[in-house]
């Protein structure tokens, strides 16, 4: 059968890029501050110079985003000793396909142009794709080193279209604010990715087991994903919040509740050994903690010392969750979740929007001001005269929207993912880049018989 | 004699280190935006805020590309088992003289100030200096392996002015626009890469052939280079273009472009195996082939889709490359291209050159509106009566000088490094650090006799 | 005892992070710019845009600042064949704390509200946070491999309160000026390190002496800390002088002094070894000297040329002080700097206080401007009759300062740390990860029985 034979991947690039290429051709059009004509439109809008483009506020902050999604997300997976090609190159396979798919399933809901029925993109349309993305790639990491890469594709397929319209839902009929994507991007893609691993769960995957681990050198390269996500993080969630002081809050509020999270975590993961020794699983992915969290609240007047609570909690919860909660959802849940995305994404992305729904609903104009209020919260159109209290009562709404897809979503798709046709490793075959990879051994695998090396 | 000797290195860093302070003492000052007069210059002519300082249009895209030049292009190389610190280190000493002797050649052309015979310099020159490097960096790619350093910085020296002079052809004189170098930085360096290689054919190169290849760590550290480079396009490709919407759309572009490329690489890399796995040369290089040949359209109106054909076309051509033109040329044309230069940077360049004048011929009013059309293609003072399709002409004369200036001036040039003067490892050498670095040996060479780990 | 069991990691985390949360909580706000009251101070102050606001001045300087501290400082550090998680991971842990008590340090200083008595932040906090953390991170590159990570912390808590009061000396009191911080940062943070390292001095280092070394691929890993540190010092010394021409002209210094440092460092690495080979840690280390050293005066009319001469003899003192000055200081001063901070840092450090003192001396109102020389000076308020060969005598002065603070300070901060209650590793536990890691042991080590893989 063709999907068997190891042509369904290539098949299934062509053909889904070259519909990317038609379906960009009938809906796709830049928007008014990337097109030729931005100069009329500057001065018919008096607009005074062109540092005013929307390009100047989003661009640095982009770039960020799009290293996050590449390298952090990419390196970060490279920490099994041998899967690193599997963990970047999948990544960015997957991210290069969703990336496109997410500006058509995003425009039609967000940037239709009702005059010509064209959708408008920017620069702050890129970001977005990226964010949609990164959804995708958590849901990625639960699964790493278990499925073909004709399922990530097809699993990158439904992942952005639920995510669009979960997204949707979220933010315009619900009005729900979400400007670092606790809810959407983090909740909706941790639950998305732990479903389908769920679904494919392997009863004999311990014949694979020895895979399961790092090596030396391969821990080190995870670091460069940790790092550079770490880092980019305060660009994450103020990518595409307000102009001025909300891009400016966010920033803070995330560099603060990031630094907070390393302390806690290496305290844990210290704690957690008899030894007082420190895990790099741990310092790898629980660091990350508190920028999941904080990602809702992120433009909000959270406060300095409201972001390293946030933070301070999220670095022991996420590195408790490696310790006791991973190997129990596998154990009695049948949930093998490789990266632990569960403890980084899902339960700080749902603390996130907790905290952003409580920020919400304690919010006033004393603290805000009366402009900066409406302004925060986007209190403007058929939302005018909506209260702090309610806007708390829609933020968690869309939490439990973004639970709803991203489960029921998950389980979907991984039912279709079940089906025979798809190539997957066989059990004694995941996690090792053999199999889709042309590779030379490394050279610590001539240790590794009978596993002396790997298990410590 | 001195040059054999090993002491020809620092010689000719010190000299031209030395003759670089004299020249930019005679030459190079800073422009009026970098010059403390500025508080001046903005009174006078009415600039009303410091942000409209170009720094602020033009440093994050700067920064962006240093990082291409410096860990793009040096990890991008490291991926030879034993040649990683002649690729990164290598590629930072060309790199470091090349950006400085740049901004003189670039200068003489392109910034001398006719009031007092100086150069003034700002932050684009420093964006044009680290693209006239890039060129040269390309050229590296041929050559990796085979020359010795100090070989490469006389390389460098001549690569940088043929590109001045060029790029001043192409641009002032011809006036083809080229924001991203798809001609003037890709298919110059490019070809002038490999007619370099070329003259420098070695017979007896088989000697060093169980060093060409890669080991698993060295595979993922050039993954570095890689991603770093395709991350990082946008800003390359929309550095030194227009303020507004021409940065704005170039970004776009590029964008797009680069992600129909990881499609169609991939499929192409597992569609030439029998077993359908895929090759990481293919998707450490291929990859990018998308970004070099959106370089020249990249800020005019080539459409979204525009973007993604260029991309999808580029991706199966360049893939295709290094499966047979690679081989092909090495065998029948004894040009040995260590890096595949020419599926990355010489064919998709000369496509970036060609999209680039088929984009300029098509343009017309109705797309780019009146003013649009006359800024996009700088349809200004002399050229102002100047017509698109007169334009896709002057474009296509500026890739036929870009091409002869690589051609004839590697040739050359390669003449000049054939002399028996230079230091250059023998035939048995190449491809190995021990010949110019203290090394300590990888673990894996410990491995390689009778090369059974190497080949597969 | 608690400290010596292994649990005065987690305790010193929590504890001090609690205290961070509460300080915080008494007394971090946000400023106007990051405060959701700032679209009324726009209005208040006559602010046209958006853009305005600081955080699109120097948010891009700050991202690159902060991966220079993370991944810059981290990976540097990762040479040690076996010390690359404590390298990278406490490099983490320190920055994580460091940053925090800087914000509340630096703020009582700088930034306190005279009107509510708190300190408000913006993204310049953040900028000054990071450099401030760079100083201790400078300091723990001397005793890299010899501390535990509670020491760390201590010698940070110390660190971070010390920078902050010779700051404020040097920067406020004596008003010398110190854009990228050759003396505030790297003068006092090289010296502090380097007395902490004397004070700590183990005779008996040598049984660890076969650890001390790197092999192939930690050199790789080192070069993306160095790429990084070298491509962004740019954004480093201009980060945060002043809107307009002073960052543009900052980048521009930093962008030549570093290029020429990179062929002299060079030329000096291949005539320091009778086969004129190259040495990894040169081109590693030296090679970022030009960078410090033209920290001071990089906002000054240094001139390109003048960048090219600091840059140039840079690379010549830093490259002959790892060959001679690190073992003579170990021999004879009994100070082991494990990553030679002194010819990185200190040394360079000192050149740029000289080099600042020189360039603020020989100001001019012709070369400057009437209002650019009061500007780039801040001749302003009580300092307005101040002339530039005065202003040569303050940064003279501070430069003494940082001197005094970093050995004073660190003779006393060395002291604490010898009592024995830190848990340090033993003498023959030296740069090992063992000691803090849950480790797989690397596969070199397999080779390195009798130590004939490390001793070339």
């Amino acid at each position: 059968m063709l999907l068997r034979e190891g042509r369904s991947l290539p098949a299934v690039c062509f053909v889904w890029q070259i519909a990317m290429i038609i379906l960009f051709g009938i809906f796709i059009r830049y928007n008014e501050e990337s097109d030729a004509h931005w100069i009329e439109h500057k001065t018919s809008n008096n607009i005074s110079s062109n540092i005013e483009n929307d390009f100047y506020f989003r661009y640095p902050s982009f770039q960020d985003v799009h290293v996050m999604i590449f390298v952090g997300f990419g390196f970060l997976m490279t920490f099994l000793k041998r899967y690193s090609f599997g963990a970047v190159g999948f990544n960015f396979l997957i991210a290069g396909f969703g990336l496109q798919w997410a500006l058509l399933m995003q425009g039609w809901f967000h940037s239709l142009d009702p005059m010509d029925g064209k959708i408008k993109i920017g620069v702050e349309s890129m970001i977005n794709a990226d964010f949609c993305v990164a959804s995708c790639l958590i849901a990625y990491g639960a699964v790493l080193g278990k499925v073909s890469p004709v399922q990530l594709m097809v699993m990158t397929l439904f992942g952005v279209t639920l995510y669009a319209v979960e997204e949707y839902i979220i933010l315009s009929l619900i009005h729900a604010r979400d400007a670092g994507g606790s809810m959407v991007i983090h909740t909706f893609g941790a639950y998305y990715g732990l479903s389908i691993s769920w679904m494919l769960y392997r009863p004999n995957l311990d014949q694979s087991k020895h895979r399961i681990g790092s090596v030396y050198h391969s821990d080190v390269f995870a670091m460069i994903g940790t790092l550079f996500l770490w880092m980019f993080w305060p660009s994450f969630n103020s990518a595409i919040s307000d102009h001025g002081d909300g891009q400016h809050r966010a920033a803070i509020n995330t560099y603060l509740s990031l630094a907070a999270t390393v302390l806690t975590s290496i305290a844990i993961s210290s704690l957690s050994q008899k030894t007082g020794k420190l895990d790099m699983v741990h310092i790898q992915n629980a660091t990350l903690a508190g920028g999941v969290a904080v990602g809702t609240a992120a433009e909000f007047m959270l406060m300095p010392y409201g972001s390293l609570i946030v933070g301070f909690c999220c670095g022991i919860i996420s590195t408790l969750g490696y310790i006791y909660i991973t190997p129990f959802m596998e154990k009695y849940l049948k949930i093998h979740d490789t990266c632990g995305i569960h403890n980084l994404h899902a339960m700080p992305g749902v603390i996130g929007g907790i905290v952003g729904a409580i920020t919400a609903a304690a919010a006033s104009k004393g603290v805000y001001g009366t402009e900066g209020l409406a302004n925060t919260f986007d209190f403007m159109g058929k939302w005018k005269d909506m209260m702090p209290t309610q806007q708390g009562g829609h933020q968690a709404a869309g939490l439990c929207v973004a639970l709803c897809f991203g489960i029921g979503g998950g389980i979907i798709v991984g039912c279709i993912l079940r089906l025979p046709i798809w190539g997957d490793a066989p059990d004694n075959s995941c996690f090792d880049d053999d199999i889709y990879w042309e590779t030379v051994k490394p050279c610590w695998s001539y240790f590794s018989e009978g596993d002396f090396l790997v298990f410590q």
